[in-house]
């Protein structure tokens, strides 16, 4: 089928765009049906809308499904997965063959609940939790003006395309992404309104009055509006959208389950199998007479002529590309390749920590690391959440992005941690770009959602979260982490780094960056703490996640594990309980995960078989894996408080003299 | 001082309301001074705006600041604190002392960074995380309107008014707040925004193009526009916003740190101690020769006069409630008071669930629970972020809360479960309800912040999370929870309960209601599971966390430990052992927390000595505490998958015969 393509596009006159929409109202009604399983409305009512936008509009190759100049599109409302599924088998993209729509929903199919990221070439983001694809969509267009501004319209020049469901426009993600692309003027992403009237609860005035269009306008958008089942009225719409001087918003109205005639326009359409009849009736309705999965072919060649103009599109852009003078620059900065020479500058750079920096904050030997970084390539862009000068994210030069100029690398993304997230994730998905942002570490829980989904996607993003405990004093407990290092450990694929010092964090940083598959948060301090990592740094020892950093002067009499600010306190219990004559080890664990990843005659080399405590100023949970069953940890027990950094500290109880009176208990 | 307000009002006819905003501009400039720590900007900005406000409008009375008529006050930008703290003082609230002022940030002071609920009487909500404060007011706005439905004008009838800033307006949580309480008519709350200008990275203009007062109209809700340095302007439009038929929104114009002659309008002045050449300057601009921390004397006098109007509209409200007919039901209501025989009904309601429910998703016993619930007190309110049919949290008879009718118990959110979640904590916190909101386990992370808060400030609600693992099967792993109840079992003074079956469900729904102190969340499932609390049901013996559900038949060769769905796992294991000859105990723990508070003595008993097996469809964080160094752990290493339930069960090895292999392993 991925030769299809590839073939004269065939005479497909008689055909309207009302029947191939019914190819994916019959695909995805019937595979809901097979699966028992899923959201037909969406599909069923979005058909239309979706064929003209693909037929007129979009330009993807399924020959080619990562060409670099593709048109994104991104399905917002995934619970709608069976529209983007049955284009990407109409269009002939090579591995969403009619095998995995019959298997929609089916262990190791391509074809899960909800998009995934990976499963298939052609699905651009993991979209279900709403309003999360719509954000990713303002990333990926941001990311298309700022490589454009770089390589010109020969090199990239694409629209973003997202549909979006009342669920995606009243998350507050929603809002957030909107604000920002409206801000930016970003004029190639368009927003496809799925204007139902109806959620899962029923009615939509069950839970909203809001002027979506007038929501928009004030945002900075242009808005259209357009019956979303008139094909020809379509056409015009998406036309004028894609000449917009901002980002564009089109009201799409249409019947949720279009084409069911005794189910659509209801709440019954949305999550459910439409069942045998209504399946019957349906087929009747929409003159369909082929067997489910099966395809009439003049609409397999109507769609499939799609794909060739598609697949013109796409050779056209090589040739440009081939032609263009900036066709290497563009390839290193797309594929985002990292400097031959970065492990030796990050190792100099750690070496003058050593030297130049006694005590350093975390969070300004991050930036003294970005300083580097940024130094020595252009794919790294940063950006904070309104806390730029807390964050130490932007570093000597960088220039802002700003609306209408897309040359500069650093983003004021505004006090929307949620929004930003998205965002990053949506420029990591699009290509050319390693994302960094900042905000404190509380705030994680704004950005949680967005995290999670860096997560599943494995998308090489770092966050720069500060301010990472009760060490930022008084701003008190609603700005103290105290679960959240538990929180991030908890998450799966993600990286959490804590480092002691500013080597560590340098460390930290060059791992985030090579390490493609994973996202990584970087919890930084906001207070100084001393260089602990003296000495040869020309290994990365954060690579192992942990790794003895002072070992005993003999055979140990007892551990001490710790992370990050917390580690030069272990230092200084160290050191008096050396002085009692006690032979002591500390251990500095600074990513739990990639310690985890390590195998066990490593780990058990490091933990020894002494006695463990662990000092960390946040809660227990997750210390026992590392402290065994006779440990003790010494950290906190609630939320923090307001007052001075060390008053705190004193008053927790997370001192060099908790850890000696718990070595005593330990040991003698 | 906590006299004062009982005198009668002083001459205060020579006093301009600058003079009486101007002690606040004082105060905050000097708190934040003395603490070298703080935002001077906002309170100096906005002093004009809230001292009309309060000399005005806003009815409290120090001399009981907890009287439930007042007016709620909510400061949303919390940074700004020094304005509130001032104000207390300044109308003479007991607690909110010239110390107090002083110690402003320190350790053990009421003066928190931010304000702190329970810091001080007269601080109705924490605030400090943007947009939540406003989201509060949303809910404390709904609940006035509930009980005033309920009771009539004669014992509720006060308005909320929020000031809040550029950082509210941009979070995500503000769209979802704003779109309910428009949608709602909830015409007695009056945001005032702090138009600046300006916020921590510069200029408003580097993040955001929006229009404010045009999305406001785009959600319903009438617009008006300030200069918020104009009393008489401002008493004009703030007496328009009272008469207004939807909520209101007052943009003020503000002059950021308004009175630093030099600083004031720049990002200088938002978050940072003015320095003491400042300081002086703004002394002398405003003419203020006093001391820091020295009120004059006719300025004193003027705000207590406030303070006497408002007590003044206690007194008047206190015989208006004694000559009500419904004064005790009020009461009853307003102080959330659950029916004497609740533990009766809820013992009843058990013993029918072994009798009649030999299987029941635990959703659908939260349901039954609920049902007995709703039908004893009117306190609950219920709600769902648009997944009624699938939280089943709408129990028979309970009708809608819609726009302008406030006399249902249901409310349907919307899909916004930030939003829920914060309106629940401000519905909570003004008395009369106990609110209760569902959405899928997994979209805890989009209320995140706002649940954060609700375990900060001890309120008393409970959060209905059905699909709660991979048993929810073909939505795939953007909808599976696995990280989720590490990450609740990470956050202080929050109740997770994980229950195994109906019976349990019943008990942690009793638990939730009757822990005045505390948040709960119930994680609940999708899938059927068999009631394993059989035989007598009178005890609530979920109370202690954790139990043994099934004692071994002599000594324990090993012991299983469970929650939720995989008990009844665990004791098909137990089944398969004891087949082999095995004794087996198997240990449920629906709530880790109260767990962790019963005496050690207890904790051993339950645990006991043979080896330990866990099971749980989540990770493994935070098991070893239970499972001691040599235990196993059968749970999610990853992310999960889309397909159907029992599927997934066996691909990640979470089955019983898995439990089986560990305790070969463990115990021959």
């Amino acid at each position: 089928m991925s030769q299809t393509a590839a073939q004269p596009a065939p005479e497909t006159t008689d055909l309207k765009p009302r029947d191939m929409a019914n190819a994916i109202r019959a695909l995805s009604m019937d595979a809901v049906q097979k699966a028992n399983s899923g959201h037909p409305g969406m599909p069923m009512g979005m058909a239309d809308v979706a064929t003209v936008l693909f037929k007129s509009f979009l330009r993807v190759d399924p020959s080619q499904p990562e060409w670099p100049n593709r048109d994104r599109f991104i399905l917002s409302n995934g619970h709608g997965s069976m529209l983007q599924y049955s284009i990407m088998h109409l269009l002939g993209f090579p591995e969403m063959t009619i095998q995995e729509i019959e298997n929609f929903r089916q262990f190791g199919s391509r074809t899960a609940g909800h998009p995934e990221y990976g499963h298939a070439a052609g699905i651009e983001a993991t979209t279900g939790p709403l309003g999360q694809g719509m954000s990713m969509a303002v990333g990926m267009a941001l990311a298309e003006r700022m490589l454009n501004q770089r390589f010109g319209d020969d090199l990239v020049d694409h629209y973003t395309y997202a549909i979006v469901g009342d669920g995606c426009l009243m998350e507050g993600i929603s809002h957030e992404a909107i604000d920002l692309a409206g801000h930016l003027k970003l004029n190639k992403l368009i927003l496809l309104w799925d204007d139902n009237k109806i959620t899962i609860d029923g009615d939509i005035n069950l839970s909203t009055s809001t002027d979506q269009k007038q929501r928009f306008l004030a945002h900075g958008w242009n808005v259209y509006e357009v019956d979303g089942h008139d094909a020809e009225a379509l056409e015009t719409v998406i036309a004028a959208a894609r000449q917009s001087d901002k980002p564009a918003f089109v009201a799409c109205k249409t019947i949720i389950g279009y084409g069911a005639p005794n189910l659509q326009g209801t709440d019954k359409v949305h999550g459910n199998a439409l069942g045998a009849d209504e399946v019957a009736a349906a087929r009747k309705n929409m003159v369909w007479t082929s067997e489910p999965f099966v395809i009439p072919e003049p609409i397999t060649k109507a769609w499939h002529a799609v794909a060739a103009e598609g697949r013109k599109a796409r050779e056209a852009w090589e040739k440009a590309r081939d032609a263009s003078p900036k066709k290497a620059a563009f390839e290193k900065q797309y594929a985002t390749t990292l400097p031959e020479n970065l492990a030796t500058l990050m190792a100099e750079a750690r070496a003058k920590v050593v030297t130049d920096q006694p005590a350093v904050a975390t969070r300004k030997a991050s930036e003294m690391a970005l300083g580097v970084i940024n130094g020595a390539t252009e794919v790294t862009i940063g950006g904070s959440a309104d806390l730029t000068p807390s964050n130490n994210t932007k570093t000597k030069g960088l220039k802002d992005i700003t609306p209408g100029d897309y040359s500069g690398r650093y983003i004021h993304y505004g006090i929307r941690e949620h929004g930003m997230a998205a965002v990053m994730n949506g420029m990591a998905l699009h290509g050319g770009f390693i994302p960094y942002g900042g905000t404190f570490m509380c705030f994680t829980d704004y950005a949680r959602g967005a995290i999670r989904l860096s997560a599943l996607m494995e998308t090489r993003v770092v966050y720069v979260m500060t301010h990472d405990s009760i060490g930022l004093g008084e701003d008190g407990p609603t700005h103290q982490p105290v679960e959240h290092l538990a929180m991030l450990r908890a998450t799966p694929n993600l990286l959490l780094f804590r480092p002691a010092d500013g080597v560590e964090t340098n460390e930290a940083w060059e791992i985030a960056l090579t390490e493609k598959k994973h996202p990584s948060v970087l919890a930084l301090s906001r207070q100084n703490v001393p260089t602990v990592r003296t000495g040869d740094t020309t290994e990365n020892r954060s690579r192992k996640g942990a790794y003895v950093l002072k070992e005993a002067d003999g055979e140990r009499d007892v551990t001490i594990l710790s992370t990050g600010t917390e580690v030069s306190i272990a230092m200084d219990a160290a050191r008096k309980l050396e002085a009692e004559g006690k032979k002591v080890a500390v251990v500095s664990m600074p990513c739990w995960e990639l310690f985890e990843a390590q195998d066990e005659a490593y780990r058990k080399s490091v933990l020894g078989t002494a006695p463990r405590i662990a000092i960390e100023a946040a809660v227990r949970l997750g210390w026992d894996r590392w402290i065994g069953e006779n440990g003790r940890f010494i950290g906190m027990k609630g939320f923090g408080a307001s007052a001075p950094a060390p008053e705190l500290y004193k008053h927790f109880g997370i001192t060099a003299d908790a850890v000696v009176a718990a070595a005593h208990e330990l040991a003698g």
